[in-house]
């Protein structure tokens, strides 16, 4: 501690003085513009504390978390390996951006991939890395809506865009959500003049319905009638454990008014903060000024990485070996409600993503509800969001949000017996 | 191609239908939701082609490009291996975010590197890592002002801050600078209601005016008075070549009134997106649930290895280093200045940061603009931005911002031969 104060002191950094509360109208402005003496109070805590602080604490997310991945099958030796390769080779040519939208050898890899995955035929330059749905959202608005406008939101819906709509003042019209989507039809009738409406069109968010052709079309034709925008968030489609992949709106549309928001955040892991939005082409321009106004959020230390992780197949190969995995689990958590949650919670039907929608039961949701029992399990030791809780106006559908990705079969199974508990506990 | 087309086929993935272009109206829902055929456009380009582009391409940046670093003086070795260490070691921990506020032994290390480098004397609890300022100018704006309100801003200033105010619909105020920095008594008669104020205090960007002591008091005068907001824009204050460190606001601030916001951007690198935010005490749990609500743009990938490099000392290292051979950068570009530009610019003093600011000589900015000069610099391979354009209301200072960080003294030599031939060439 004292050789490092010295040090500093002899490097001119700090000042002799010690104590300095009192310092402040005594000296001349020349002093009071130099820093604090720190002798005042000691380096606390010392190197050895310190060191021990270093090493990441243990953490494994509790069930159900919602948007948890597996930490346990992520090849970590290989991505250290790419991101240790990628500094090596190319690092000095990563300190700075040479362009705000990305990586470019990232944004053909990200458009392939979306070529094979969502059938979206586009080009590299309309793809922006973005560290993740929210930037890519604000970037959308930014870029398309330059005055406060409204915006449809599906409710219940996703929170964070809820917020980000929120922060750029827009008035976000919620809409109400069916078993076949959001109802534009009925949106407009209540609100005709929107500028925007956020869908997640290939498995809504949090209540797993996938929007129905009837609607999709129907959306479609409000965009181009009305000069509308369509914000597509795709967030985990590539999780689909039966039949074919569902089309996204993006691939349908032939008038450039969908914009497609993708992330890595469930396919890989939530805390790369990667993400990209797919603008039309017709609209790249407009997307490129704004992000390099604004700049990226986007980290470039991954992209290197992420971009042979893609290239090389190994991004493919852990797809479909979580898929493999995730759907095992899905299967079991879904066995474990049918056997300890009978006559408690009703979960809906799923084919695909990282959660289930369990919905009360008539004589729970009589009783208590759905944000009662999320606390409870919380108290517990559960993340069981409830569904209301992503409500806005529409709190009628009460349950509960039960991520499996996860957990492992026995932690669903203890994770559903514990549930059970304090389902039945009064 | 085939043989992927196949495989996909095989798996189910894709359709074997060949052109889709009009298939929307003629097949069933069932049809119409799974994805479009890939096989109507081939799979370019090539892998071959493909493996060129995986390359990074060769970037430097332009002189006088004010944010960049210098390319081939970090230590990407070691930070490559400290990147694949912290992910061989931890990996499977670092996958789902345990806390939003950032990765804890990051928060330690930085409260510890502020106590030494900038008299800030701040618990762990109170840093929140961002990526970079402008999510952090975010963060505080969202957790302190829950409607649209009054923000002083410099003028001229950074203009991301700007774009982050009005993202937000609040109005930005404009205040002039000058030789003592933002005058808040002028700026309060103008506008006497403004809930916060953005500043720059230590090194003014672009002018490089450090503010008087007079200013600073009267800023915290205000705050205290009003129940205003400071939020201070801290970005290169590590990079002082004479004299010793400036010392902060929030050093001088004893009422919890300022927040202050961190990069790891100029002092590491701009394409990190690494910051923090240094919240008051008071307002931690403010900013937790403002931050909690929205997510974190941060990604977690560099903060483990960030860490360790703090905490190894690598860091203080490096900026020492790097003060020394920016410190000579600075020498050489105004000695080039005094050589090749007299007469046609006036370079400000400066014993800091990365850039020297250049007024246009009477006689030149009679006859032209910096906006104008800027653009024949930028014709002429050079990167040297306008300061009016920086500015909103206040254009009266005409001169060019010319970042020297980034360029050997023979590539500053070079450039400003040939800035000095664009400002005389008519």
């Amino acid at each position: 501690m004292v050789a490092a104060y010295d040090q500093l002191r002899s490097e001119g950094y700090i000042d002799a003085r010690r104590g300095s509360g009192a310092f402040v109208a005594n000296v001349p402005p020349d002093h009071l513009l130099s820093a604090r003496s720190i002798a005042a109070k000691p380096l606390h805590p010392s190197k050895n504390d310190r060191q021990t602080d270093l090493r990441p604490p243990e953490h494994r997310p509790l069930p159900f978390s919602p948007g948890a991945v597996d930490q346990d099958l992520f090849p970590t030796q290989l991505w250290s390996r790419l991101l240790d390769r990628a500094w090596r080779r190319h690092g000095c040519n990563l300190l700075n951006r040479s362009d705000a939208r990305g990586h470019v050898p990232l944004q053909h890899a990200i458009s392939e991939h979306l070529k094979i995955w969502r059938a979206i035929d586009c080009d590299a330059e309309q793809i922006f890395v973005t560290s993740g749905s929210a930037e890519g959202l604000r970037l959308v608005l930014s870029s398309l809506l330059d005055k406060p406008d409204r915006v449809f939101l599906e409710d219940p819906g996703y929170d964070t865009f809820r917020r980000v709509v929120a922060d750029q003042r827009h008035e976000a019209v919620c809409c109400p959500v069916d078993g076949e989507g959001l109802d534009i039809a009925e949106a407009e009738r209540r609100t005709p003049n929107a500028r925007a409406a956020i869908v997640t069109a290939s498995r809504h968010y949090p209540l797993g319905v996938t929007m129905s052709l009837a609607r999709r079309l129907a959306l479609l034709d409000w965009a181009k009638r009305t000069g509308g925008w369509i914000i597509e968030d795709d967030y985990d489609s590539e999780y689909r454990y039966a039949g074919r992949p569902l089309a996204t709106l993006m691939s349908l549309d032939e008038t450039e008014r969908v914009i497609y928001l993708g992330s890595f955040s469930k396919v890989l892991f939530p805390t790369l903060r990667l993400g990209y939005v797919v603008a039309p082409q017709g609209a790249v321009d407009l997307f490129t000024t704004a992000l390099r106004s604004i700049g990226s959020s986007a980290s470039m230390v991954a992209q290197p990485a992420l971009t042979e992780f893609i290239e090389s197949g190994a991004f493919a190969s852990h797809i479909r070996r979580m898929r493999r995995v995730y759907g095992r689990r899905l299967v079991a958590l879904r066995q474990a409600l049918d056997t300890h949650c009978q006559g408690l919670l009703e979960p809906a039907g799923t084919d695909g993503g990282m959660h289930i929608v369990a919905r009360l039961s008539e004589k729970l949701a009589r009783d208590t509800s759905d944000i009662e029992l999320s606390r409870r399990a919380h108290a517990a030791g559960l993340i069981a969001p409830a569904i209301s809780s992503h409500a806005i106006e529409h709190h009628d559908v009460q349950g509960l949000v039960l991520g499996f990705a996860a957990f492992q079969e026995c932690e669903l199974a203890n994770g559903v017996r514990c549930l059970a508990s304090v389902l039945t506990k009064r």
